[in-house]
């Protein structure tokens, strides 16, 4: 279990605590691997993995952790051992202190492979998630994109956006609600500003949606329209209701 | 602990359950009550405490449960020993059965008395929601409701939004930040139609800042404007990482 990142100190404390077995600051150190994860933020993803492609053996087998998929597959399509995968499992906090062996227990792992991929490597990357206790799901990417800026990145999103619109003297009556609607809001801002980027398309439709839906509710109350202000929750609740999580 | 309802059959349940000590399906049944909790919904409340006011004696002092106050303040201002309040405190769920006698244990209870209430009255319900554990808050009724349609009313509305553009073929990829953000949209549909009704004015105000908000995002996008972006994000994770919570 190699540990390849830019601070050797942040590193060593990870190694120490007994969480990794080797540590590298740079590809070569970590060229020895047989399967690579990049789980760096998505605007660095092909860029770090290109260059771990670049360090490796040929027999190496590349995945990745990121939020957004199109672009990176994009990019990594001629690296025909490099398949892409999104584990749907985290947290608004970052950093080694947090990790969590049981974070991926259960959950799904959306993988999104290429016509053009290894067969052997599709297999080995379906295998690493399933042995972490994950249930994967295959798509293509650009379904993964769509899919995922309606499941994460939109509820992040209007997360933040509710979050922005408290008034200061209101930060002092904010209850349980409040609480559950807007934690993921407190996720790493750079972060989100990367995913934002990469799925940029999607992403702006949703915000249209969702505005869009906003804009049917304040209409009926501006009516007085009752029944559509009741079906307009009782459609909701219906969908939240019939969700099943982990 | 006398319950007054509608349906006698629910009524025994909680009776015999140990909730209550007696039951009562009208107003003139419960006329001894010292002192008076409204808890019906939103758009019940001033009809349901009238009656109660009018059953119970002159003495007998009155609250309420309801999320919004401006309404039924000025409805019942003419009773001076009425005095609004609002346990910020809940849950999706409703009906005994989910009862919790943790619910209220340090949380939140506003109160929103007039000029004109009894000094007595004013006590008594600032007392009666500290001796179940929690904290109170004064402030006017117009106060509260623009304060709880952007603690509460908004991030519901903006919970069930988020739960309404989901498309069917996602339902299953639904994760962890989902499941946080839109707890809520599960809640009651006439509760929450009545609450919009009775609030309409601070939430369709909301509802056009939230708007807003996802516009200037949308656009800092739609411009490739990364710091703009980046920005959007981390003012609103600065704000819910200072915000306190129970």
């Amino acid at each position: 279990m190699i540990g390849v990142g830019r601070s050797e100190t942040r590193l060593k404390n990870a190694l120490e605590a007994g969480l990794l077995t080797a540590i590298a600051t740079s590809p070569e150190q970590a060229a020895a691997a047989d399967v690579v994860i990049g789980c760096t933020p998505v605007n660095r993803l092909a860029g770090d993995l290109s260059a771990m492609i670049d360090a490796c053996s040929d027999d190496a087998i590349h995945t990745d952790a990121g939020s957004v998929k199109g672009p990176l597959c994009r990019d990594l399509s001629q690296h025909t051992r490099f398949v892409g995968a999104h584990p749907l499992a985290g947290s608004e906090k970052s950093g080694w202190e947090h990790a969590d062996a049981d974070l991926f227990a259960g959950r799904t792992s959306i993988v999104t492979p290429l016509p053009t991929n290894d067969p052997t490597a599709r297999a080995t990357v379906i295998e690493f998630w399933t042995m972490i206790g994950m249930e994967t799901v295959v798509m293509s990417p650009d379904d993964h994109d769509q899919a995922v800026a309606e499941t994460s990145h939109l509820p992040h999103i209007a997360a933040a956006a509710v979050t922005r619109q408290l008034s200061p003297w209101c930060e002092t009556l904010v209850a349980a609600g409040f609480r559950d609607t807007t934690r993921v809001a407190a996720g790493d801002a750079g972060m989100w500003a990367a995913i934002a980027e990469a799925n940029a398309r999607a992403i702006t439709t949703q915000i249209d949606q969702l505005t869009s839906e906003l804009g049917v509710l304040k209409q009926a109350i501006t009516d007085k329209d009752e029944d559509a202000v009741r079906s307009w929750f009782a459609e909701a609740a219906n969908i939240r209701n019939r969700l099943r999580f982990e």
